[in-house]
């Protein structure tokens, strides 16, 4: 189980960063090894045709594989993506996206995440992409 | 070079993306093969130590790369993004990133581009991260 | 289930793959959906340090969700890779790598798949490697 | 310019990869920052069309990326592929393909690589395959 003081980590790390709060990104549950985070739909997400953007399906999958990640290292450690990769299954068109994340392998200086986004329409739910990706860890140095 | 028609139609399509005004995102370029977008710096763009997030440096690349393939399509095509795949090369903090996306190939369903994404800092400017891009065709269908 | 049909043609393209005859792949397992290939240990797939080399970990996840991909479409259809991408989680040393596939998503051009990959060894098994694949489908033309 | 130590160490490492022999590989070129291979057309890499089969150009490529990465690298370091992404733009029938890599970005422990994969055939050449890869370093340890 994640200890208070992870948890109130992650949620402090979650809170400040600028773009999930431009989305209006919640993080819905987090566990040793797991992350689920969702985005309500809003005219500010959307691509041409009034999907979600493939972008913010993007950065949700990368949120949510990073706060996994962060669950198995240490405290006071911080990450950075080294990469992803994400397939799309199905134009996400919906009240909401959630992507769920689990660690595949947590290494000494890199973490893997596999992460799978959900589209959840009128009570229905339908995978819309999946993506992997790679963490790096990075000693955190104040005020750098 | 890309017809007034052809560019009349991209910069409609990119000015109906509720996520890149969100963003504050910027055609700057688009020829034959070709895209280059700019996303300046924003509190609202941000991951928890200022950088630019890597949602949105993912979400930037894969926005040139599928306009980069728009240019070599037939008039009225919509396209979908089958997949990216994005390499973090440093942190993105700067005045701003600029994604420059290239085809690599068109084919009759699968155009696939390459994206470099430069963050500028000061005047300089770095290459912050890679990408490769699958983009299928679809039929544009009224209503839908 | 596979029909017996769609059995052989499988086990036919199969026999046919020169490079799976030179890495001695066998095909364990075939199932709507599913496949499981693996490869014995031997001097010819190794690297420098005496693993299986990434290249044929990368090989044989590549034709696993090629042939899983084939258990969902028609009889006759056939297929190429567009793209895929593999995430090593540790060394592959051992006595064999087993690749077991699953669709994630068949659509009407391309078909996208999931990859595990496992290295067996002294009995123990340990997933080594993860990747996603897409596949489209090309129309079979006698001759070319 | 690549000292003769390191060139001597790459060529003492490319001829102890047993895969390497096994699909016949060449080292072409090797520089700092950039490495070329081939691979010559025989039955024993082909896949079910008689193409180069998608697995060896993913191995080539994969290949390619890793010698680039160890031309900027110390001496006596070892290393392991994270990941590589691939993705194919043609189908590759020749009398040969070539992988050209060379480094995005070296980092401390990661290196980040692109690869392009040329097919030659009656003395034209067409890039068939696209990667990105990322390898990191890890420290030689005598008998493991």
């Amino acid at each position: 189980m994640l200890t208070d003081q992870k948890e109130n980590e992650l949620r402090t790390s979650f809170a400040s960063q600028g773009l999930l709060r431009t989305l209006g990104a919640e993080l819905r549950e987090v566990a040793v090894g797991r992350c689920v985070i969702e985005v309500p739909f809003s005219p500010a997400v959307t691509q041409q045709n009034g999907y979600f953007h493939g972008g913010v399906v993007g950065a949700l999958a990368d949120t949510a594989g990073g706060y996994a990640a962060l669950t198995v290292l240490p405290a006071g450690v911080d990450i950075l993506t080294l990469e992803y990769k994400i397939n799309f299954l199905r134009p996400a068109l919906g009240d909401r996206i959630v992507a769920e994340a689990h660690v595949l392998k947590a290494g000494r200086s890199v973490t893997v995440t596999r992460v799978d986004v959900y589209v959840e329409r009128n009570g229905e739910r339908h995978l819309c992409a999946a993506a992997q990706q790679s963490i790096v860890k990075v000693i955190s140095r104040p005020g750098e």
